[in-house]
């Protein structure tokens, strides 16, 4: 989505929005952690996030990456920097090109800072010159497509007024070669910005104008970035940081009340400002601090108009509903069905024949290295070793399976002692959700979707099992018409008591003035190809430990000898009613167990 | 579907089916009176009916409308007789050409009677000789499409061996010919039909056995039906109704007793059948009295697969959305959209464009015929008079009104006295549900669909309304962020808080193992195409009165100035909160109505 058009609607509503700038970090695993903190801060509720564009030339891929990865895996809508340091037209082209293709459909348009090593800036040979060469290409290539931005510069407002004259000059042409919107640089002097941007007006400027914010985070921090820039501070600034400038929380602290002031009167100035642009640093708390001091908070259907984030790649952001089996390895269900033509809206399966990519197209894998994974997961030589190790993880205190890469969600820990007992018992859980009648679309736990909606789920579990005991359980489920079920064994023979022809809706909502939403689903032939990649994690998991060591034989045993269960309790309305068979079934087999220990102790 | 299946699927489940069998009538009033009762029968949960083939040829052609509206309009699965009895081939082709378009799949093939004014049987040129050949055809040129059905004769038990081993063989021809079961005659002696089927059984007949079951209604009846066709009457049933003979209540009273009897014994009998045919004679009440003796009641989803009946023709039986305004006059409905490609299924809008048929194309008529109307409506002069009227009609008080053929639904009185307050207010209503929050989906009110789900529906209301309480009903209206509305006048001019692109579902089910089913929206297109309709039925309204009298005028002015407007409560949790925003409305209005009285009066 175009930011343009994000702005028109929080003009409209007078909502104020936000949002959040990074640059590509130098390690990959700077980018890993930096990815995980995107995906973390999106939860304060950005409209959009944008990606610098690294100078350099070396990091100038990874912004391509990144931008791919936020629209595609995050589901943020993201705006793209290019610069024309060093890049000639060809460079530019696959960048634009690339961003097309993710679904981005903003771009910031700069001149970009001197090449690195020399002082002036120049252009490279077969690359542009002015920021305004880059805007008229982009309109003249990608017609309407992308949102273009410049960057406006309040600072500009302390030179003579002749230099100032031309600079408006300048932005002016600029903006008249086919620019939206403009970011500013970073500020601290509130009248500063707002004179400058009633002078631009005044020269007939009238695209919106998004104040660059940065927070304060440390006092060298921010020495370091208004000298570079050569930004002015406030007086009131230096009187309040100076005396704390050694304590770096104080520093933080005063310089949010600081910059949320600021803010604040930015707000209230009566120049059509409604959105605050976030100069993060790659930093999380500086931004969250401001956020609150501000009491700014994320409207729900902005950071959750699904239960799972939402792809924002061209072809998938019709996309609405997604089998269960991959909540918690969302990243694995994109790779295997980027091939789709299309991509179930509304309904799944009818429009399209689920054709999952294979196994080995993508890989399975599990995230942990050998060393992290032995430190978590130790060496579990017994079948209670193995239960306990679930047992911790449902009571959050194990903070990885290798089927689940992060914790159970806050929603599982409402039934994180049903389920620690039943994975006592031997049902080994990989992912489950409790059921919930009518939890209004803002619930902090279950709420997603528009307000004044409710949603619903039905109670899921997905386990591994022994054949003793699920032979156990099928008998207690089948006295409850309202289950429903789905097993499978390695070898993929299938088992259900569920004969309608398509699938279950586990999870649905029902909002103001639209269809019913039912964005996840139970649904045989995604189990069949879920239980490879189930079944792999379980394989991968046993090779970690040395060829025939009790760990490995154990887990390949398990492995190699359960069946991969899923269960749905139709009636939503109880929450306890699933794990009833669970309890009974669990309860014989201990029976049974201490009934073959007696006699084969005798 | 084929009844075959539906043996099959009883077999399978061990439940007891039963079906229905009409003949055509002969008068155009007796039909129409045939068709509702059909319609109401579907009630008492039928698995199918059959329409017996006018011998005479006459009728014949009514057959095939009867099997058109049965599968079309009523939706219910239909078999249709076919006899040889002066019928060319030709005209045997047209008639399975006709069924197999309207979606029949089951015909009974029937040498039949002896023509009209014979006593014996005698071929028409051209045509069939034997019900053999009849089968043999239709298998031949209609492969596997048709289930073919013959009769069978219990009453052969009477006749002398070699007969009866002739009659047996002839029988076995005739279905190795390609038929797939075998309805029975009318029998009362329940030991003649079981020693039957052992024989046929005998001679290595395997299809499934129909019996026939004739509701005993008045001794006349009794007597006639079973000289005509030389059945055995037990003693017992001589025994029991000689000396009631004249009281046809006790006739029929004792009768039912003495059928279910027999029935109970045949599904007692172990001989595999699990179906009663029913000859019902076109009556009601004798089919009724039986399957209450012999306690069977319709399963709610063979009743109400969803809460609005489904078309069974081909290119509709996947049907599963309609939007709501059309819900009082369904045939106009699917004169509208026979035309369409395909029928949404799932999700309304998405894969066709509600191409509307126009007005013209199928007639806008008002039921009544003018003297029932004027009896019905008499001559409303004042707007008081004409909201009287629909006040009448919400308490039920009045059997129709010009846009409902047929008294309020019984799911409508639950809201009948808010109802009744708001058209005295002004709002005149014509279409309405109210809210409901889960009902389970075997509710005898507001159930449908599948054992073991809830149904839900947000509060609708549509009506129209004059310009002055429509402005203020919409100042209260969006006061509540929770109501969606749309507004439109006869010219087709548009108002609507509703910004969402999709249709509003405001009728949708949960049931175990399913996707959520969405069966009625509301949606903006479609209200457009109905405007037309719902203007048209008042302006017809008018017409029946004399040319500028007092009623006509006040009709007619009343519609040309009016609103239609729909309106849906988006929180189902508060049955009252819909009406509301009306009540307020309404007492502005009339305080606004006496201030400007009270001035005038001045």
């Amino acid at each position: 989505m175009k930011i343009s058009q994000k702005i028109q609607q929080s003009s409209k509503d007078d909502k104020v929005w936000w949002s959040f700038e990074y640059f590509p970090p130098r390690t990959a695993q700077g980018l890993q952690n930096l990815l995980d903190r995107i995906e973390r801060m999106r939860a304060l509720g950005p409209e959009f996030i944008d990606i610098t564009w690294n100078a350099g030339g070396r990091t100038s891929d990874l912004t391509s990456e990144m931008v791919k990865t936020c629209q595609g895996l995050i589901g943020i809508e993201t705006c793209m920097h290019l610069t024309c340091t060093n890049m000639p037209k060809e460079k530019v082209d696959i960048a634009l090109k690339d961003a097309k293709q993710h679904g981005c459909r903003n771009v910031l348009a700069l001149r970009g800072d001197p090449p690195m090593g020399k002082d002036e800036w120049e252009a490279v040979d077969g690359g542009f010159v002015h920021g305004i060469d880059l805007v008229k290409h982009i309109r003249k290539n990608y017609g309407d497509y992308f949102d273009i931005a410049v960057a406006g510069f309040p600072q500009h407002m302390s030179l003579p007024p002749e230099d100032l004259a031309n600079e408006i000059r300048w932005l002016k042409e600029k903006i008249d070669a086919g620019v939206n919107f403009i970011f500013t640089q970073m500020f601290y002097d509130v009248d500063l910005f707002i004179n400058w941007v009633k002078a631009i007006r005044a020269a007939g400027i009238t695209i919106p104008i998004v104040p660059g914010i940065a927070p304060i985070q440390t006092w060298n921090g921010f020495q370091r970035a208004t000298s570079l820039a050569k930004i002015t501070i406030p007086q009131s600034f230096r009187d309040a940081l100076e005396p704390v400038q050694n304590n770096d929380e104080k520093v933080r602290e005063i310089g949010t009340k600081l910059v949320a002031d600021m803010c604040r009167k930015i707000l209230d100035a009566d120049i059509g400002v409604r959105g605050l642009h976030f100069y993060t640093m790659n930093l999380e708390k500086g931004t969250k601090m401001l956020l609150e001091e501000l009491n700014l908070v994320p409207r729900i259907e902005t950071i959750k108009p699904l239960p799972w984030r939402q792809s924002l790649t061209p072809n998938r952001r019709q996309e609405t509903i997604r089998p269960i089996f991959w909540a918690n390895r969302t990243k694995s269900y994109i790779s295997r069905t980027e091939n789709w033509d299309e991509y179930p809206n509304g309904r799944f399966g009818d429009s399209r024949s689920p054709a999952y990519g294979e196994l080995d197209g993508y890989g399975v894998w599990i995230k942990q290295t050998k060393e992290d994974a032995l430190k978590l997961w130790g060496h579990p030589e017994t079948m209670a070793d193995l239960s306990a190790l679930f047992v911790k993880f449902c009571m959050s205190e194990l903070k990885a399976l290798p089927w689940s890469d992060q914790a159970p969600s806050i929603e599982t820990s409402v039934i994180a002692k049903q389920l620690a007992q039943i994975n006592e018992l031997g049902f080994l859980t990989i992912n489950s959700q409790p059921a919930v009648n009518g939890a209004r679309s803002d619930d902090k736990v279950f709420g997603w979707g528009p307000s004044n909606g409710y949603v619903y789920q039905k109670a899921y579990l997905e386990f591994f099992v022994n054949p003793t005991l699920l032979s156990l359980l099928i008998t207690q489920i089948e006295r409850d018409s309202n289950i429903t079920y789905y097993v499978i064994n390695r070898r993929g023979d299938l088992r259900t008591n569920n004969h309608s022809d398509g699938p279950n809706a586990v999870t649905w909502g029902v909002f103001p003035g639209k269809e019913i939403v039912q964005p996840t689903i139970v649904e045989a032939v995604s189990f069949m190809a879920w239980k490879d990649e189930a079944f792999e994690l379980g394989a991968q998991w046993a090779k970690l430990y040395e060829h025939d060591s009790p760990s490995q034989k154990l887990i390949s045993d398990f492995v190699e000898t359960s069946y991969l269960v899923n269960v749905v309790h139709n009636d939503f309305h109880d929450p306890d009613a699933i794990f009833k068979p669970f309890y009974k079934a669990g309860a014989e087999y201990l029976a049974l167990k201490s009934k073959t220990t007696a006699v084969n102790g005798h």
